[in-house]
């Protein structure tokens, strides 16, 4: 039977050993879904061809978040991340916000991948919550991981959404 | 036509203004879903029953974000949390987490709530994705709120899950 | 003669006591400079043109940074924030960037303002530094004061920039 | 025509892919100037040469800051620095502060170095405003940068201050 | 029987609630005790009377970990300090290092006073461990504390070191 | 005569310059006790025993710590750790908390392991300081170290305790 990595014997919870993993290039890709009233998105458009920054603010806080999950998820390793970005896509009732970080490193970056879409998706939220309070933030799953033991997965379905 | 409160004329970011809103009671409350293998739930529901620590692990984790939220989402403001905390319960294929936040403060712990159910969320996907990578984490939304102008809110279908 | 208020009869540093301060209103503003060449300034007029996000991530790593300031310099208070705004003024061969911080508190966020106005010019300089090099951050200074027992302070030469 | 690093097509902001770069030896120096009035001066010497910590106080600051950099600086590497120091001189009227970081990474500590003689300059102007709130802040700048592509840079003018 | 306040019915760790608490003026005071070598205390006092920054190094950084501890003390409340000191004794064989920490808030900073001088105390290690890897950090403790309904506490056997 | 490596020839505190050190394996384990009553000792055996997550609190709060220390102690290095462990042992009147922290750099980390048993017992302090306010933390050392060129250390005595 399968074991959860991060607990030992005794059930305490323990950070993976990855020391004698070599340094390798690594990615990750990971999405959340912001579902919203169709008037919201109408507005966040308009903010967006007015050059207003309401996906930006989300974009930089998905980053910063990233680079601090090894604060946030307590069992993470640190990385030296050497890419990030949020794309982000507004749809007629949702928002889609995928992250993308890379990484040189002796793990995988999935976690902050998760962390910088959740954080760029609630940050929206705080943003538009004045207008719309039933926001929901829905599917923030991994769709890509590429490097280490592993090889590449990429979720079924994906890319459609 | 509603404006987004965060948006100033030019369409620029801002913080909004609480320095002339008095200091009261606020509460918020907010909910996560993990979706996972029954297999998976299993194996978490043993490590509880061994004493283990995946969930307390998740539950610190939220409280130490909750706490951290104003350095996460951009244009929050620093509040001074009074009470924290995060119930997690498991299902047969899913694992409900809900944060609770209070505070004494000119503005209300939404946010905090909202991102303390999710940073607790990501933290069992990182402890158990090894063996479930296709977790995903649902509906993150708030649920609750009181204090301030708009006194209470209750989400309709709460507490219905 | 005057004496320096975070030293004591040892010279050794300490915090100042605010303890029995009321808490009032307070707000701070400050101005940083960024000198440019002519051509950079125009690219970064033109990102601007294209809806692009240069000067909002500067707005928003300088209102960050603003509520971080209480672990950045380390005599200086943690205080409440209750609105901080970043404005940007683009010139010829100059960014004017002006931070403005209110509070609710038992001391003023002068130094919560200086912080905000260079890291934002800072964070600037970090996104065109590749084809600029040699900008410079000039006039780093406190511009307006309000609140406590110092009442209104307005810098000389104040607005004339 | 020279394009924005930071920046993608759509004007969208991003981190710059550091992913196949060499680790190797990196180094950077930056200075900041505080412009102070000549009693002001005098009080800090007189701090120093009574063992006092102003200085002290200063550089700890700034070597803490040049560490968070990348938390502060939303587009920034996190980067293992391998040194950091800040001299700190006085002058007549102001004091010069000098940042120098060393790493073995992918990208160089420049944004390190300046956001290090920042800090440190805002710490000295935050430990003596009781006394003279005009100070200001100068002639933050890149001096010297070597490793990496562009090999070894001086700035002009420099060492002369 | 007395119950662990931090801990509910099923053993799980929470907060406590102090929303109904008053805001008033409390204080704490905790000391360390840095046993080392002769030879190493003496290394400390000469680069003292040198001016040096040994002291004012491990000053600073008790201050900001007592700012910090809501981060670092997962379930204790982020308070708003408002007065700070460490006070360093060099002995012949020992260093006493005692931090005193002031709020307005709705509990006490005991912990924050704690925090600040073990931190204050691995500083020092930090900085002398090449010549001295043996040195031990005893003593840990809460020394006084006032405010709050427990009124005034003073530890037995104090002041005598 | 031996010097210190954090203090230049002024006096000055500098970092230590590991640029030229290369990567390599590196451990530390560090230790601190927690003394307590006997009977607080049975209430935290007791909350164990209830599946209560009082030591796994501890365990977290050490590990997220040890990730932080090159922002707590100013003149550390950086370091990505690719293992950390908290061992928590009750005995009578005590609690034993030993940190295990494995490195790949350029420095070790036994700053980083003494300072994740300091947090890990000042967090236990922290849940049980209502009925046991004396509680003291004692003997924080370094008990092993290994790689780099002093090779491989044990403290003297141990593992007795």
């Amino acid at each position: 039977m399968k074991n959860l990595t991060h607990i030992d014997q005794q059930g305490q919870i323990r950070m993976v050993d990855i020391s004698e993993k070599p340094r390798t290039f690594r990615l990750a890709r990971a999405r959340a879904i912001l579902k919203a009233k169709k008037e919201t998105i109408k507005l966040i458009r308009k903010n967006l061809l007015a050059k207003g920054d309401v996906l930006s603010t989300a974009r930089i806080a998905g980053i910063l978040a990233a680079k601090k999950t090894s604060q946030l998820i307590p069992l993470t390793h640190p990385l030296n991340l050497t890419n990030l970005s949020i794309d982000i896509e507004l749809k007629k009732q949702k928002i889609i916000l995928t992250a993308s970080v890379k990484t040189v490193g002796q793990t995988g970056p999935d976690i902050e991948a998760i962390t910088a879409a959740a954080i760029a998706a609630i940050t929206i939220y705080d943003m538009v919550k004045a207008i719309d309070r039933e926001m929901t933030i829905e599917k923030i799953q991994l769709i890509e991981k590429f490097g280490g033991k592993s090889g590449h997965y990429q979720r079924r379905g994906y890319p459609d959404k």
